[in-house]
């Protein structure tokens, strides 16, 4: 009998899911960001915008668009950044093809110069630059995560498409971590979100940046093939109610797993399991299904060494766990080793309590120790709050296994990137805004992350670019861009520049991590938090700050604007 | 000058916008759905239940699921049925890949047969049936919207994928059609949600099925080269900041839309119209931006015909509306028609009504009547809530533009439909769940709508397919299958049956409609639905029931599961 200890869920169902994408599959994912993301997937304004920049000969001036979000999400006081290498993949293929093109001629109004067409099918990302925020890196509002500088015309039509691949991203990656945040290190988790999705390739994005998050493995196939991420899942209650005698079991037999080649008959074994198990437990028998017995012992013989029912199809305490235990019992007679049940309805944790109960009753009765330490995976519209929630209420729960408030992110579906220009030919640009809260900060910037002495970020800094980066142990001054805004002093131990090159001249200049070497880089980055930041309620907030010389360069375009109409007077 | 009266809002940029897709994009679409919806798109556990199923002998027995949601969304009484053509698409091409299989036997258990997979490798949904509602009905929840029919192996592999496809398609359009009947039907109603999408595809699925659920166009060009979809766009504030001076506006002509071939120096022309709206209104020229009237002009130049710009890059008061005022009047002077303003920020309510006043003083104080009649489009994190607002405050917003909350559903994100089991080799089935609401209605069924003598339907009656159809004029017995579940008895004044074969023998049976036609049915579906039903606060719930026989049936299953263990004593 193999030796698995208590709590080392192990729900992978074969030799090769844990196994790198293979080179098919990153062609495959190359081929796939063409395919979700064509170069028309945008809004119609970035065109006619395009178009009276050419038209005014204005298309190759040098730009610059920073991407940002205004708002941390979920309440939180921090999120995650993805979907960068998606956005290189994206740039590196930028391409209008002629249908593309015939298609743009019919929507865009008539005056358009034929002559602006030959030069979208000419259009490339070759004059594009992308500094970046690395993939999986913790965040706050308001910091610029991309910088985008390039031709004015071909930076403009890149907007919606950059915003399209990192909001969602980054809003399910931070979700996701959230969930392991209130989760805890031990409990394994899984997501199963693809049929509650916000559509084919929400589904995809969420099982990919689930597991980037935090997650430990999806059911999603396609994600294991694309992405390498591990695959789990075993039976759904359609499989347990399609059986309905145990005459449809068949082969009726299971050879034991130690050598031995006789044919044992699995259903006269198993049924005197149940007997027995009815008798220890003190339970009648007469609400046992004998369907779901069948599917189960179907199943069993079909992957002997990867059995793991849905118990609740009927009932948990009358048929499922009894049933259970016997086919259980039957493997463990024949050396198999049955991995656990699944629940997915009622309430999770009493539940769990009960079949813990029961699973030591019978390690203890029938001397098989592995018994006691089945895995118990629960899975029934489990929120971040209800997550949180298992770590209060006494429970036996392995396993969790998280779709619809996941994958859509309930609590706050979207969030709320922004893409927005801030110097062209060298020159900062501000909006205003009739909202205070959607002016932006001008001008082309330097990100640096402050570290206190105990290596927590305290404070984000945007500066100017041209302006000497801050030092270790040297106070700096600095103005909050949202809350207390006046100016403080400030004395890092430690400074990081946050931001790479990481596409330039038509080449990705960053290597590209697999979606492991991410997921593996989140949890490092969340564990630089102080506990105040990573706290999932009433947080406090992280401080995000601009320079001095930044601080003032706002006030100048600020009161500049005031005194704007000499233009009126000239000719 | 033309004349467009008011209230007839046309933001369409073009000629060819409104065309239906192509034979191209036709191709374009099927080829997207097998981009969109790989096979291996999927749960795991669809593929060890289909060799469990596989391993026993089973796969071919016939079997009936069930596709249905079990809460209607947003709080309302009703849904709107979306994604069965994609579901069609999607079951005509449904094949796996020699590649798809290599992974799958990467990823299955060791034990599989290695037969499993050449089993897999021919498989298709020839043997499949599809009986639907039609897409764009009105629906109410526990409705079978689809029944499923064929080898219980395809059929259950299908199941992911369906849901994956009807859920959110059916969630986003109902959301369109409560924004729809919240906006009413004068006002114009723009989807620009690509942006803030739970990803790409969410995205292009959003404009899909926004449109359909009552909205006029979209900001996305890839809706628009495959569904046919009306875009609509101009320019950001990007467009506006980008500008700085008016040096930089170029060409600074334009010649007269009257046939007049002088080039009119239309910054001059302009700077005159500035000064005289500046009086008219009593304001100081101090803070009017001149990039923003560069931005203007340029925008004007390129686009005579299509100017409307942003207007809130600075300030409404002090500069977009003024500097829009001068161009337009310009326009108007050259016999061009402006098309309007674009509010993206503040008090929409508020500014559109001092919009409003300003464009009348114009119209009068100039003699264009045309001026005061110029579209207002507001687009400022637009809610179901504050779109019902606008029909209770003041306002004069003729364009509504919705992106976040109308894309994302914020109120629920996800629909929720699921995939059960009824019916094995004839004989129904039925999963009875701790959690009683997640019991399942077994057998399999046919789906009646009964209407009343205004031809408003009031109840949908599920009976068995073997039953009678219950007739026009004639009592029958029902008894709801939620809330108060007491028999009544009820007597239509017309019944119509819900479901079609939509699928049979590897075609599909009934023709596809466009998107525009899809859009007309369910104006029309919504249309017969009676007020009480339609609200959208606190509406009166929509009663589903099933027949006499459907009750004994469920009632025998139920009894019988009590008495079940006989099968102990056999050996």
């Amino acid at each position: 009998m193999s030796q698995r200890s208590r709590r080392q869920p192990n729900m992978n169902l074969g030799k090769g899911n844990m196994a790198a994408p293979s080179s098919q599959s990153c062609t495959a994912l190359e081929r796939s960001i063409r395919e979700r993301v064509p170069t028309l997937l945008t809004d119609l304004y970035q065109f006619t915008m395009a178009y009276a920049y050419w038209r005014s000969g204005r298309h190759n001036e040098p730009a610059v668009f920073e991407l940002f979000f205004r708002d941390n999400p979920f309440g939180g006081s921090f999120s995650l950044f993805s979907g960068m290498h998606d956005c290189l993949l994206f740039l590196r293929s930028f391409r209008f093809t002629d249908e593309d093109v015939e298609y743009l001629r019919s929507v865009l109004p008539p005056a358009t110069d034929p002559a602006f067409f030959l030069f979208l099918r000419e259009l490339d990302c070759s004059g594009v630059t992308l500094h970046s925020v690395p993939e999986g890196m913790v965040v706050f509002a308001r910091v610029p995560l991309m910088e985008v500088s390039g031709p004015l015309a071909v930076v403009q039509l890149l907007e919606t498409s950059l915003l399209c691949l990192v909001n969602y991203a980054s809003l399910v990656c931070s979700n996701a971590a959230r969930f392991r945040l209130a989760a805890g290190s031990r409990r394994k988790l899984l997501e199963m979100g693809l049929r509650r999705a916000q559509g084919p390739d929400g589904g995809l994005t969420a099982s990919r940046y689930t597991y980037v998050g935090g997650f430990d493995m999806t059911s999603n196939v396609q994600a294991g093939f694309l992405f390498g991420i591990p695959v789990a899942g075993t039976m759904a209650h359609s499989y347990v109610t399609s059986f309905s005698s145990l005459e449809e079991v068949w082969p009726q037999t299971l050879v034991a797993a130690n050598g031995d080649h006789d044919n044992i008959d699995l259903i006269s074994l198993t049924k005197g399991w149940l007997g027995r198990v009815c008798e220890l437990l003190g339970v009648e028998s007469g609400k046992i299904h004998e369907g779901e017995l069948a599917a189960f012992l179907s199943y069993a013989i079909a992957y002997p060494h990867n059995f793991l029912p849905v118990i609740d199809s009927y009932s948990v305490t009358y048929s499922g766990l009894l049933n259970f235990c016997a086919v259980a019992l039957s493997l463990f007679e024949l050396d198999y080793s049955p991995l656990g049940v699944r629940l997915d309805s009622g309430d999770l944790c009493r539940q769990s309590v009960e079949v813990r109960h029961v699973f030591r009753l019978c390690s203890e009765q029938f001397s098989i120790p592995a018994f006691q330490s089945l895995l118990i995976v629960g899975t029934n519209n489990i929120s971040e709050y209800s997550m949180a929630e298992l770590n209060k209420k006494e429970n036996e729960i392995d396993v969790v296994g998280v779709g619809t408030h996941l994958v859509t992110c309930t609590r706050q579906p979207s969030l709320g990137c922004v893409y927005k220009l801030v110097e062209v030919r060298g020159s900062p640009r501000m909006k205003f805004s009739e909202d205070p809260e959607k002016s932006t900060v001008p001008g082309r910037k330097a990100v640096y992350r402050m570290l206190d002495t105990e290596g927590h970020p305290f404070l984000d800094l945007l500066c100017l670019c041209e302006e000497p980066a801050p030092k270790a142990c040297v106070a700096v001054r600095c103005h909050p861009v949202v809350g207390n805004k006046t100016c403080q002093s400030i004395t890092p131990s430690q400074v990081s520049c946050l931001r790479l090159e990481v596409y330039t001249k038509g080449q990705i200049t960053h290597p590209l991590c697999s979606t492991a070497e991410t997921r593996e880089k989140v949890q490092s980055s969340i564990q630089t938090l102080h506990p105040r930041h990573k706290r999932l309620q009433e947080p406090d907030s992280y401080i995000v700050a601009v320079s001095e010389k930044l601080h003032n360069l706002i006030a100048e375009i600020r009161n500049g604007s005031s005194n704007n109409s000499n233009f009126l007077l000239a000719n």
